[in-house]
């Protein structure tokens, strides 16, 4: 009877509990869903800041941005962290010209960031590859003095957008350098994206140490399948293309990340950082990419601080610098919390874009990861139904590097959307605002917000 | 000892046949993700008839697209089955202004479906309600000789989006009903949609039998906003709107629903239907109200076509015609099917526009959910994770009401897409081609072909 009766106070208790936590979930998805702020601020970065590639006049307006709508929302403090990021500009439009004897058409294409340029104009046959791994197994005659193309698509088998892009994304990163090594003169990659259109995607690439540096471009997907054709269509060897780009590496320069904080009533010291990175390409608005991660990270602010929701340990909204080509905001970040011995419990990101939310992926102890997804009960009514061990983000993976230093229980979470529509905007000019959903932003807002909430409130931290 | 035996006996087969089935419905993804034909087809329909309201010449153009449709996509059989259609035309453009002494300025208006016009100049005073419920607790004195403002926005606090139409969306059907018998002169209704752009939405109404019938029109979201804060800076009356409506009522005609069918190979006097509706509003394109339930219905025997899947049940494809402003399609199907007593086993509708699905919505009794609800193994890898009680229908709603006739254990699917977007297009300009995603749209026919096999396989019908 003893035991019994302690039970049923247990139960109470938890009940109580579980029922003041989801009262408190549902004031956060009203508020967000009512008074969501976060559209709001994505449209003015978008529009009067617009694209916002790091070491640009324009990323440096985008901080001013951060600092200011951190400010706007409620942080109690705002600072500026130095990150040095690399300056690399685009120089004028390319120009890339098909033809087989006469010249036949023009493609959409763009330098992949990071690429030098032709400066002149680069004449040469062209030979297609089915990605890295059929272009190592020609040999330098078949390649010397040629364009390699890479034409490996995303699969659109996989229901997962990005398993698709993670399959074919190294002919971007390195297809250059391993095209170079066969004596290569430049490289045309298939646009990553699994819509078949006239946008070029751009996205980063790089040179091995000591390589031979060729010119890489993207091309639009439409024209990727037309050039395959003419490949077919025509005698070998019959089709050239000419290239013209300027694009080049201008050294450093100093820029930031923008960290608005919201201090720990009971424990201040430990650390929970929600972010997204502020820098996009020089292409679109970087609605999506990553604009949507910075106003959901700063709602998350928002919405604790309007809801005079007081978070047990300080809550840190960071606006990373420099994710798309270097990371340097990132790694800068774990350096200084590895210097300082901050205690850092949480790091959520969202780098996914602000599409309708599934869930998250954790990479965690395969316990802590059974303890976030216990949350599903109380989520599980606002869509999020996905709660598995997976990918974080880009900009605090550096923060699990240093495990010595910083927490081997990090919690590290990724924000899940809906992906299918990701890479039909992803480093194109089509990633605008136009291609936002407000409700869905801010249902992505929410969710963060939430488990936000659920984890300050419940977690039992080491 | 021997138990045990065909205990493993049973299991080695249960995992045998949910492998199986396993296997079948990657086949299904993998073939509407790589070669699905349901988006080429929507925008056949779209940009070669457009809207198509029934018993307009687009709706005759869209009869022979869905019968054409059909035959391509491998249907054994086709054929037009009658239907008796309402004909309602809009006339011109209409014309809403608001004046305030001076004129102030036109707002972006139509009339509802169904309602009659003004045929001339209707100038009067505006009230502005609170939706139905405020507008009854009125007196005569207060609304006669009026026009009404029924202002009653959707709650954008529900994650559902169709349930924050179902709350208000009887402003629309039966405002001007309820406004008429206050001696109201006209209604002017806010538009059924959670984003605030100038687009206004049509959709059904209807009047009471014998009432004073009273032109309805809705404006934009946008407009509603604007007129609601000039009915509060002006003083009471100053406010009068002009309006001009020529709609009206044309009579009957006759037009058809379009049915197509894969014989079944066991039992084909059972039958499976699987449908959306042909008919649109005369906005946009129809593209994902209902084009997209059609296009994805037509695929579902198209993916069982091409795969080889012979289904032991009758597949029949229906693309109702009507459902916008009357049901008769729905309604004349039931009713021949009563006639003819055929046996139907499982009616799946898709009529929530061509999003990323969820899951399914199911009308069956509860032991019939939970053996449905158990595919969720074999579905969630696909996104699948919501499969509860709900509304599946209006176009096979009818096959329920008779029950005696037809099955009562007849199982009523209807496909849950995400619906976070779709009211931004419902009924619009802005219900486009361009409104639809690819993938999204074929993740939906996808999800119905395999919910379509793995019932017809492994459902023990009475």
């Amino acid at each position: 009877m003893k035991y019994y009766a302690l039970f049923l106070v247990l139960m109470t208790g938890l009940t109580t509990q579980a029922q003041q936590d989801s009262t408190v979930v549902k004031s956060i998805y009203d508020e967000v869903l009512l008074n969501g702020q976060a559209y709001d601020n994505l449209k003015i970065l978008c529009t009067t800041v617009g694209h916002r590639l790091s070491g640009s006049p324009a990323a440096d307006k985008a901080v001013i941005w951060g600092k200011n709508t951190l400010i706007a929302s409620g942080a109690d403090t705002v600072y500026l962290q130095e990150v040095q990021v690399p300056v690399w500009v685009r120089g004028n439009k390319e120009v890339v010209r098909v033809s087989a004897g006469k010249s036949l058409r023009p493609l959409h294409a763009c330098s992949l960031g990071g690429s030098v340029g032709t400066n002149g104009l680069l004449n040469a046959e062209v030979i297609e590859v089915l990605g890295v791994e059929e272009l190592v197994k020609l040999t330098e005659n078949e390649v010397k003095g040629k364009i390699v193309f890479f034409n490996k698509p995303m699969d659109p088998r996989k229901i997962s957008t990005f398993e698709a892009y993670g399959a074919c994304v190294d002919q971007r990163h390195a297809g250059a350098g391993e095209a170079a090594k066969l004596g290569a003169v430049a490289v045309l990659v298939r646009s990553m994206s699994l819509a078949i259109d006239e946008h070029p995607h751009t996205g980063s690439m790089g040179y091995p140490e000591g390589a031979e540096r060729i010119p890489a471009l993207a091309i639009s997907t439409q024209d990727a399948n037309w050039l395959h054709n003419q490949l077919i269509t025509n005698k070998q060897g019959a089709i050239k293309i000419g290239i013209e780009s300027n694009c080049e590496f201008k050294g450093y320069k100093t820029s930031y990340n923008v960290i608005g904080e919201l201090r720990g009533a009971k424990n201040p010291e430990r650390i929970m950082v929600v972010g997204g990175h502020l820098d996009s390409w020089d292409k679109g608005q970087g609605a999506h990419d990553d604009g949507a991660g910075c106003v959901q990270s700063i709602e998350t602010l928002r919405l604790f601080k309007s809801l005079g929701i007081r978070p047990n340990n300080t809550l840190r909204v960071i606006l990373f610098m420099n994710e798309e080509n270097g990371n340097m905001g990132g790694k800068t970040y774990a350096k200084e919390v590895n210097a300082a011995q901050e205690k850092h419990v949480l790091a959520f990101e969202s780098d996914r874009g602000g599409f309708t939310p599934r869930g998250v992926h954790m990479d965690a102890p395969v316990e802590n990861i059974k303890t976030i997804a216990g949350y599903k009960g109380i989520l599980e009514y606002y869509g999020l139904h996905v709660f598995e061990k997976g990918y974080s983000g880009v900009d605090i993976s550096p923060l699990k590097q240093g495990e010595g230093s910083i927490n081997p229980d990090l919690l590290m979470l990724g924000l899940l959307p809906d992906s299918q529509r990701y890479f039909d905007y992803h480093h194109a000019d089509t990633d605008v605002i136009e291609a936002v959903n407000p409700r869905e932003l801010h249902l992505g807002a929410g969710a963060m917000a939430a488990l936000v909430y659920l984890i300050d409130k419940n977690f039992q931290f080491k």
